[in-house]
C-alpha cells in the first residue's frame, strides 16, 4: 500500500508579494511550515499539544529549490509527506504546486526532537505510530524521484 | 528648551514591499517598532532589560495614517517622541520621513504598562525620569502639530 | 433588513507569534487584510481583478483597538463590515474574536480609490452596487457601537 | 591574497521572535537577504540600479543549515561571500555569527540572472568584474574554507 499524502491549499496574498508580482522567497516558508501544522493535526498529533506535553520540532536543515513563481492571488497546493523517522529526527518533504499542477517549490526539511530546553529528546512513540502510514517507504528516494 | 527628538534611519527592503513597489501597509509598524527598540535602548532602557525586571508595553491603540508610499531601496528616518505619560501608559508619536523630507506616515500608539502576566503595573520611575527630557510639553498637541 | 455580515476563519500559526506567546502586533494586520480580500471575492469583485481593471484601494488611515492578545493555535474569527463608502473612498470595519467570542481586536481602516497611478478614481459603480446590502445603515456609528 | 570578506551587523527584534524567544526559521532570510543588499551596494552595484537596467538575481536553490538559536535583542553578525560565479549563476555563502562568535546559521544560495521577463541572462561584466576580489579561489570549499 503506498503511503498516504497530505495535503492542503493556500491563497497566495498581498502580504505575501514583492516587486514584480514574486511572492518573496522566505514567504514560501510560512505556507510550508503551516502546511506542517495541519498536518500534525491532521494526524491526532497538534503541534501545540506536542509543546504542552514538552516536545518540541527544532529546524536543522532545509533545503528549498525554486523552481517558479508563485503569484498574487493564485490557489496553491502544498504537499506534506514523512520522508525519514528515527529515534531522535524527522525529515518531511514539501512540494507547493500551481493550480495547473505545475511544482512551484519543493523542500526538504529536518527536525531534531528535542525538549523544551533544547535537548534532545526521543520522539514519543505515540507520534511515531501515527505518522507510520505516511512515511515514503524505504528506499523510495526523495519527493520526486520518481513517478507519482 | 525644546524636548529633544530621536530619529534612526531605515532602509526599504525587498521583503518590505509587495505588488506595484508599495512597501506592504502591515510592514511600516514592524520599523517604528524597531525604532521604538532604539530609541528605549538610547535612553538606556532597552526593552530586553525592563522584561527581564518584569515590565512590558503593550499596545492597545494605535493610529495610522498613511500619507504617501515608500519604496524600495528607499532610505527613510523614523523620528520617535514620547506624547504623553501617564502611571501607566505611554503614548509614542511616530514620524516617517522620505530621503526628501516629505511625510510618508504618521502613527500615535498607547502602550499599557503591565507585568509580564499581562496586570497593569506602574511604570518604573526610572523609567519615567529617563523618558521627561524627550516628553513633549503639555498642551504641545500631537506630532506636526506645530513648525519644527 | 439589517446588513448582511462577512466572516472568515484564522488559525494562529508559529509565524504570528512573538516572544511571550503574544501574537505579534502588526501580524494583525495581514490577517484582517486576507479577510478583506475573502470579504471583496465574496461579493464577487477580487481585488486581483479590480486591480487588473485599473482599481486600487489605498490604505490611508489605520485605527486599531487591541483588546486582548490572540494565541498560538488559537482559531479565531475576522468579521469584515463596510461601514461607509463614498464617490472615493471605502471604510471598513473589522472585528477578531476569539472561539469564545471574546472580542480581541478592533480596527477601522479608511482606504482611497485610486488608479494604478495612484491618482484618485471613482469607486467602480458595479462594485459600490455589490457593497450595498453589506453596507451599515446610516448613522449606525462605528461597529461596536450599539448592541448586535 | 585571500578574498576579501564582507560583513554587517543585525540586532534580533520583536518582530523577529516566536514562542520559546526563538527567531522564526523563516525570518533568517529576510536577514540574510538584507545582508545580499548590502553587499551588492558596497561593491558598487546596487540591486535597485541592476534591476532598474533589466538584470534580476533570481534565487533557485537554498540550503540552510541551523546550528543554534538566535535571541530577541541579540547584536548577530552576517558574513556574505561569493562562492562561485558563472555566466549565468551566483552562488552566495552566508554565516550568521553571534557576538561570542559562535555560528548560528550557514546558507548557501544559487541565484540566476535574468532579465525582468525572467529570461536568463548573463551576469553583467561589470558586475563580475566588480565581484571577482571577493571570490573564494577555487577548490576552497565551503565558506569559511578551512577546518572549524
Amino acid at each position: 500500500m503506498p503511503p498516504r499524502l497530505f495535503q492542503c491549499a493556500h491563497r497566495v496574498q498581498y502580504a505575501d508579494c514583492t516587486l514584480g508580482n514574486h511572492v518573496y522567497h522566505a514567504r514560501y516558508l510560512e505556507w510550508l511550515d503551516e502546511a506542517r501544522g495541519a498536518f500534525f493535526r491532521c494526524i491526532g498529533a497538534p503541534l501545540a499539544e506536542l509543546q504542552e506535553t514538552g516536545t518540541l520540532f527544532v529546524l536543522v536543515n532545509y533545503q528549498l529549490r525554486y523552481r517558479a513563481p508563485a503569484r498574487y492571488d493564485d490557489l496553491l497546493t502544498i504537499q506534506v509527506r514523512p520522508a525519514a523517522l528515527t529515534r531522535v529526527r524527522l525529515v518531511l518533504d514539501y512540494r507547493l504546486h500551481s493550480a495547473a499542477g505545475a511544482i512551484l517549490l519543493e523542500a526538504t526539511a529536518t527536525y531534531a526532537c528535542t525538549r523544551l530546553d533544547g535537548k534532545p529528546s526521543r520522539v514519543p512513540p505515540t507520534l511515531a505510530l501515527a505518522l507510520g502510514p505516511w512515511l515514503a517507504p524505504e528506499g523510495a528516494g526523495p519527493a520526486g524521484g520518481q513517478p507519482e
